[in-house]
């Protein structure tokens, strides 16, 4: 199975209101609720690509009961997640129908205790033995080390099995360092890297920090490749309306996917530029429309950059 | 016992921001739940008052776990709430920081079955036998026949138990044909009952209407109440600097306490007044400053209207 590690799981909760004003009583005409996380996004993408998935993380309290049975709902996902005593944070998206703005809160999650992220480790490296690879996803909730990425990356390279690293800041600092087999960062989080604004320079420069392969996703420039066989470009597929929110998400499913499906480098990243597009344009916020994606797989070009690499 | 109905119960979720923005993303700082709807905040007070209450009302779902969970920890309080399909909303308060506004999402409630609304009438005559006076208390949630509530002031008056009826609009124009004890509209809710803007006028076609009292509640004008008996004021001691969320819940409480404990008009309304100042006062919405209560109730001042009645 394919293995998503959501330290920072929430259940992401969106409320349809007709127009948002500050110190004003708001009727809710409409509630989604979903798990959360960007590997539990992921995790959702890869299943329905048909891939048999396990998430990990934490998850407590009442939030995370219900967050569980959801998942149960999910088929082909299986829940590891690793108990813990603090409560799973809600992320709560206000959608304004008047503009088309949304405005977000963030619950702060739970504080991991020493034990609870040493139950963890143990947790992850039992599930490293069958997975075939690993992606390790977003923000570290209070109480986990700053280098929590860096020591799930070296046991997953002492498992053998291929970790891709999508975060920022810190932890992603860190964890390049521990040598990942491929990281995702978005253009910010490059330059944050990096300190470069010039991303060709930038991915040549997280190569030299540990990355094996970067792809960088570039919004509406869509992906950029940069392995050691060589450099790609895989421009999005024209203008595209609708919510990005998740977008990165897919593109790191179809990149995932790729790998496991043992495909050259211009198809993974064409299969992850085309469910990018396809959750963009889906209705709903962080879910893919297959039509588009089936329709876009086949049609996008990735062009190779000669002499780059 | 003292038993109080809220038909649309809610779990009640404050988030203190430190500003809010549309459009952005915030981090919340502060998360505090509680069970909410207003009969339930009149039992939590009663409670607290040392009397010995239970509440009903519809509760489902998730939501419903939650707020059920909560109640178990709150002393004196009996969950007599009844099963039903759908999940129990929640409301959010955002709190901001910067300004001291409130912004408030209240999620719909979830639609009552004719099943789920007969199988409460059932279990609401069983509690009428053990009670010593009976709230009914805020909204209707959908699915609910809008003369809902003057099926149970019938109920409540053929079993002899005084009914207390505490809501808005059309359900409590046809509550008060039913001839209820006492209801105790605002003054925005008197007048869309009776078309007058004058209190007293207003409470006179109130009482000719069917309510057997009127205690009106006129904010920072404290309450007056109109029976059979006469009229009394009950000013609201001096400027009070706070959260008013609660207070007219808190009211509530003290004119039931004050009924049971069989206390004359003037002291039921020092006891309601004095228990609404010290919710305003309090640091969280909702709850009363003991302290504050005590030194008060000894001295609001109620005043006899003569000849009024």
């Amino acid at each position: 199975m394919i293995l998503t590690v959501t330290l920072n799981t929430a259940l992401d909760i969106t409320y349809g209101v007709r127009s948002l004003r500050p110190h004003a009583t708001h009727r809710v005409t409409e509630v989604t609720e979903r798990p959360g996380g960007k590997g539990l996004n992921v995790a959702r993408v890869l299943a329905a690509l048909g891939h048999e998935v396990a998430v990990t993380g934490f998850v407590g309290g009442a939030t995370g009961r219900t967050l569980q049975d959801q998942l149960l709902g999910t088929p082909g996902v299986a829940d590891a997640l690793v108990p813990v005593s603090g409560a799973t944070r809600r992320t709560i998206a206000v959608a304004d129908a008047s503009t088309g703005d949304t405005t977000q809160l963030n619950e702060p999650g739970p504080t991991i205790t020493p034990a609870e992220w040493a139950a963890f480790q143990e947790a992850y490296a039992d599930l490293l033995r069958s997975a075939s690879a690993v992606a390790l996803c977003g923000s570290l909730p209070p109480g986990v080390p700053v280098g929590a990425y860096a020591t799930l990356v070296r046991a997953a390279r002492a498992a053998s099995v291929p970790v891709l690293l999508d975060t920022s800041g810190e932890p992603l600092r860190r964890g390049v360092a521990a040598r990942p087999d491929l990281v995702k960062p978005n253009a910010d989080e490059l330059a944050e890297l990096t300190g470069s604004h010039e991303p060709l320079q930038a991915m040549k420069d997280a190569r030299r920090r540990g990355a094996h392969a970067v792809v960088a996703s570039l919004g509406a420039d869509g992906l950029c490749a940069l392995t050691a066989d060589g450099e790609w470009r895989a421009p999005a597929p024209g203008r595209l309306r609708g919510n990005p929110t998740g977008a990165g998400d897919s593109a790191v499913a179809g990149l995932l996917s790729g790998h496991v499906d043992h495909l050259p480098w211009p198809q993974r990243l064409a299969r992850a530029v085309a469910l990018s597009a396809a959750t963009v344009v889906a209705p709903v916020a962080g879910e893919f429309d297959r039509g588009t994606y089936e329709d876009l797989v086949a049609r996008v070009t990735v062009a190779e950059q000669v002499g780059a690499a």
